[in-house]
């Protein structure tokens, strides 16, 4: 069962890659503040898009960068890519192998951009086609759904970022991680037992916002990929300029919550979610009020901070996506219609 | 009934713009390219957000501006807004009231970026924090559905887009969209008819691709809005990365696939939904091998361009929302659980 033992091996992967590439991202980060680097340009898919997410939002509270996610689409079909002056051109890909995502580094280094790529195959076209190379070291995935990729992929955007702000504080709760993500593997029980209540839930919506916004995508990723449930993510402000229309009683919503500076914002809407509108919620959170609220609560420890709990709620979700798919009998390892290496242009 | 009043004056609404804000546009256009405009900084939410992913490809494809979709939670709640060196700022709000949306165009502002306001409300807050702002001149819209100023939103974008590449073909184009739209309306009542089909179709989902991504979100956020149909918009390319795993005999998916450079890849995606996956499909096309695949096809004139489409196409996805929601027995003016005017932090 590679899925499960991908899932328990990541405190392992984390702290591995924490030691190896500290070195490699000092020096990224160096090469980045000696250029006028005025915007990032980031191209992935699926899973690594969801990575790209987290990028966007602590990228832009740590270190100030803006970023764009590329419309990879532009440089292949369209042949009319735009121009990137100042821009630093980041491709994540697990395979490194999918040529829509080579196109784009290539052009960036075509236009003179500092290329990254984040990827673990240190040979891959999209490696070769990069200035530097951030290997993730996740070691083989063979489930068809990704996990550990994932979570080293956020591993090294966080690195760069403590190594982009010098904050020592940082690296310290880097650190701490794998300790966190021990903590929370210990609900796989409890999550093992209740899964069975959403045996027959085939939709839902999945809510996060702020460095959680991520992890919404993720978690509804994995939820379509291997239980073939129809899960859509949104931010809470996006929710409520139109989609909250279709939420009845007892509809599904899975959140991700915890203490940080768009709590309030999040519990509120839980709130009327639960009260209001009589939805069902199972919640990710450290918060005890959010978690009260919930027909399923999933805890975090209670001092992880905003910006690592991307890390450490995405277990909890894959934990539940697992669960599921065994309660509804389907393959975890090969899901029907997709591949790992999936290659568009 | 607003909501079908506001549909069908889309053609003159258009029409009227054009000749009314083409001085503006053009002296907006000057003065970018006044500036060191490096990329885009755009910041919308809801139907106004799907405007702007119609800008992410048309402003890159014609006029090599890459833009970045702004997390309006760095600046609210975060209070940790990126550097925007260089950044053309834009704002895309109906009502110009919502917080977030206003605090990104502040913050450009006091950065000394030029800003820009799309707008149906000259008076409103966006306005007021705005360098520039061009009013889309929809006239009051009173369905809380917005369909009217989306496409005038679109026609704005599509506006500074041929004002910065100054080319003729382009604007004679502009002048012929009202034409198309006055004939894609006519299928109203085969639209009416076939859509009760569809009548207890509780789940779909959308795919577009390039200057179409854009119809996909919005086709998907009407069905959200108005008939509570859980509607996931998605690029036929990100669909492969996980998402088609969901798809089994008879399930719904609606596509935009008109002809143009994404036509083959959304064609050999169709193809295989249809014929390897047992899909059931609704398309909008003006390519006859597209439309022969559809269980419900809907034709766009030949001679449509592929980076206008998404003004033309999105009328029947407008009619086909509204005839469904009128199938299903909702209010078409006042949906479930939202208001017209969103504010949100």
């Amino acid at each position: 069962m590679s899925l499960y033992s991908e899932i328990v091996e990541q405190p392992g992967r984390i702290s591995s890659l924490l030691v190896s590439q500290k070195k490699t991202v000092e020096k990224i980060a160096a090469e980045i503040q000696k250029r006028d680097v005025q915007y990032v340009f980031l191209a992935a898919r699926g899973t690594s898009d969801n990575a790209g997410r987290y990028a966007n939002y602590l990228l832009g509270a740590m270190n100030g960068l803006p970023l764009a996610l590329a419309t990879p689409s532009l440089f292949t079909y369209y042949k009319q890519p735009p121009k990137l002056k100042n821009a630093l051109v980041i491709g994540i890909s697990q395979s490194g192998q999918s040529p829509d995502i080579v196109s784009v580094l290539e052009e960036g280094k075509k236009q003179n951009c500092l290329t990254l790529a984040i990827t673990n195959e240190s040979k891959s076209p999209l490696s070769q086609s990069a200035d530097f190379v951030l290997n993730i070291h996740a070691g083989s995935e063979k489930a068809v759904a990704a996990t550990k990729t994932y979570t080293t992929e956020l591993m090294s955007i966080a690195m760069l970022s403590a190594a982009l702000s010098g904050n020592k504080k940082h690296w310290e709760d880097l650190h701490k991680v794998a300790g966190w993500m021990d903590e929370v593997l210990k609900q796989n029980e409890f999550i093992a037992q209740n899964a069975q209540r959403y045996r027959y839930m085939d939709q839902t919506i999945v809510l996060g916002r702020g460095f959680n916004y991520a992890t919404a995508f993720e978690w509804a990723l994995k939820l379509k990929e291997l239980t073939y449930v129809k899960a859509e993510p949104y931010s809470s402000a996006d929710f409520q300029h139109g989609p909250i229309a279709m939420i009845d009683d007892g509809f599904p919503i899975l959140a991700i919550a915890p203490k940080g500076k768009v709590f309030d914002s999040m519990f509120q809407m839980l709130k009327r979610l639960r009260n209001d509108l009589s939805a069902e919620l199972v919640v990710i959170s450290n918060d005890k009020k959010a978690l009260t609220l919930a027909q399923m609560p999933l805890s975090i420890p209670a001092d992880v901070p905003e910006w690592l709990s991307p890390l450490v709620s995405i277990l909890l979700a894959q934990l539940f996506a697992y669960h599921l798919t065994v309660a509804k009998g389907y393959n975890t390892e090969h899901p029907r219609s997709i591949r790992k290496v999936t290659e568009t242009k």
